[in-house]
């Protein structure tokens, strides 16, 4: 691994950043007047992550669509490694998310190490055979340069959808990428999978196990169903637990539906949605069991919830940070389409835009979205504000508390069905003259 | 009844128009400055519709919620009328709709007549047990003025949700409506329903029958879940035809999914869609049979999918008027799921607004719609285009042709599945600022 200039590195991650929010405008020539600014519901700045060991990252430009952007990021696991992932259901999924997907059903021995390679630019999707030929190129190119199997190679593309990826310019970046692989260059990665993200995300976790401490540090793209007509949410996370890939998978599971499948900013699904979460196994501490591993859990849980809530602030046009909390519905099932209808209905989004306390809409939603309700039990809460109950406006409330609760950044969003236990929790964010802006006005 | 004065109808027409379109202004104070104009889709005008015999209509300004506009609206119906509908599927379905189907499930003898009451500006949802009261209330004061049962009076209000009916504005002026009724009123039925459509809506239709000719008129409003925080689709449609009420049902239920339930504006649903179809059986003609049966459903069923279109080009903001054309699913509710995934999807929509042949957000669509997919057998066309198929973009395709296409008005996407026989088609519009501007910026 090479030394860092850290001055250097710094300067770079700079420039990128402003490459990034240049880009949507570069795209659409003359059109574009505003650049991308960052949300205003961004994180203070990119935290500082833990190194992994046994994680090495680098990224550079291969100029698979953008000039002058870092499009594509190499990450090496070192023999040992455990992966677990979780894919998009989409039934046009991308090449890559199928070959992902192959791979990790061959539940091959870990002893050979593994690697990632993202491009941003091209989705690889809807291209055919020659799509599928793309990622067989990539991988084989990965694993010849690092010299492990290609069956241990997973790859992802985000960006433009139907068009041929150019995956010669990323192979021939491939040796380059080995040669200058550093523990310490995980937040290049972040920048490098950004499409119109308007900021880079990471989020880490540590805790102590028996022997030594546990490391858990992960990185995020996606803003939705991403403008021009780039896509995808793209999630990676590194640790140095000593799991079972069978144990890790598990977890991951578990916790996506409560994290990542917890999120929408537009109700649009990509094509190509992937998270991997890889274990090194290279802590010192020993494998994870009873309490440590439950701790574990805990904290990539926290760490996924993180990087989820983040690519909501990164939503496009995005305003306001909004939870959606239900409870007291008849079944879980019933609990998640209460949730999922507020939080995709684009009425409550524009209302929520317009900081208008529309409770009406939110009786609407419930309403439509098919699950079991009774007027006459619902209460419907803005923070801790209680609105309407018991089929009515509550006699308390006052639109001037709700208005002025609706001025806020983060709000939340509460429905009690009143029926039964189940309960469900869905992040989103508001809906804007930005989002038609950013999707309807941007492309060449 | 009393005699019209044409040019005074025609002044008071024009007057209410303007009113209209400037409610939504005055209703929200400073912060609205540009009044509603006319949608770009709407039709040339609104249509001479036949005087349909045992059907008679009065509006007057009852104050509801604005002054200076009709807002209620009675139609009376001779002794023999039979009465079909259909109603929205809310767990949260207003008080009206309710009673409404409480009394179409009566199967009341037909010989009393009966009535329709409809008021706009306040939809009496989620008003509790003084909701029911109010249409009690109305009901009753209706029945009362007309010499019918209360059970055979339907009635529907659409407009704010949350807050208690004024009815007793409504009852006060039914004497003065039940003095007024003419069977060629109708076009002020159909102006006394609006909210913040921005056209009248109606439509009619006429068929030979044996002995006679057999008329229908039909009328309607709504455009979304329509702004400030008004909702709602209306239909009313007459009819002089002699047909037992099971008939009239089976043929309205089974037109409904493919015109009603074939359209979205913004995939809200309203908690109080109606469809009533009342047939006076006054008509020359013989009770239907056949094939005067046969004409007349598909006589009815145009008029119901012509009035579905209206609301569709009416739709919030809306410049254009999509229609989805889904052939070859594995199953029908496949069909559907895929045409209402594209005509929903807020990425789809907001690319058909900028004129963007981003064929790519199709493919998301049909992805994320959750119906059986075969990449490698999609096709898909702009038009008379063909895009892509196959699974990959057709070597003919040129950008440009799809790009020229998009401006057109009235678009046709149609998606292949190539895999089964089933067909679907809706109907919907673009997503545009000005959908957000209403939705979003609009409200005291």
């Amino acid at each position: 691994m090479g030394k860092i200039d850290w001055k250097a590195e710094a300067k770079a991650l700079k420039k990128q950043l402003k490459i990034l929010r240049d880009a949507a405008a570069q795209d659409s020539g003359k059109k574009a007047k505003k650049p991308n600014p960052v949300s205003p519901l961004a994180p203070r700045g990119f935290p500082d992550l833990p190194v992994i060991a046994g994680a090495s990252f680098a990224a550079c430009e291969a100029g698979v669509r953008y000039a002058k952007r870092r499009d594509v990021t190499l990450v090496r696991l070192a023999p040992g490694t455990v992966i677990a992932g979780t894919f998009t259901k989409s039934a046009t999924r991308s090449a890559a998310v199928r070959d992902c997907q192959a791979k990790l059903a061959l539940k091959m021995p870990e002893d050979a190490g593994a690697a990632i390679v993202v491009n941003s630019g091209n989705a690889n999707t809807f291209t055919g055979k020659a799509g599928d030929a793309s990622v067989e190129a990539i991988s084989a190119a990965a694993a010849e340069v690092l010299g492990i199997p290609a069956s241990r190679v997973f790859t992802s593309s985000t960006g433009v959808i139907g068009e041929p990826l150019p995956h010669e310019r990323i192979t021939a970046k491939l040796p380059d990428l080995a040669a200058t692989l550093s523990d310490s260059a995980i937040e290049s990665s972040a920048l490098a999978i950004m499409t119109t993200d308007t900021f880079p995300k990471g989020a880490a976790a540590t805790i102590e196990g028996e022997g030594g401490e546990i490391r858990i540090a992960g990185i995020a793209k996606g803003s939705g169903m991403i403008a021009p007509d780039m896509a995808t949410m793209l999630v990676y996370i590194f640790t140095d637990a000593k799991i079972s890939q069978a144990q890790l998978q598990r977890i991951v599971s578990r916790h996506t539906d409560t994290t990542f499948n917890a999120i929408t900013v537009d109700s649009d699904t990509s094509t190509s949605d992937t998270l991997l979460v890889a274990a090194t196994g290279a802590s010192p501490a020993a494998a994870l069991k009873g309490p440590t591993l439950k701790a574990f859990e805990t904290a990539l849980a926290a760490v996924m919830r993180d990087l989820a809530h983040q690519v909501v602030r990164d939503g496009e046009g995005a305003t306001k940070f909004v939870e959606i909390r239900v409870t007291r519905a008849a079944s879980d099932a019933d609990a998640r389409r209460v949730a999922l209808a507020i939080a995709n209905s684009p009425l409550v989004k524009t209302a929520i835009a317009g900081e208008d306390p529309n409770w009406g809409r939110i009786v609407m939603a419930v309403g439509k979205s098919g699950a079991q309700a009774d007027r006459d039990k619902l209460t419907i809460r803005f923070g801790d504000i209680l609105v309407a109950e018991k089929g009515f406006i509550h006699p308390d409330y006052r639109e001037k508390d709700g208005a002025d609760y609706m001025r806020q950044q983060e709000l939340i969003i509460s429905v009690d069905l009143g029926l039964d236990r189940a309960r469900r929790t869905m992040w989103t964010c508001d809906f804007t003259k930005r989002y038609i802006e950013i999707n309807a006005d941007y492309r060449s």
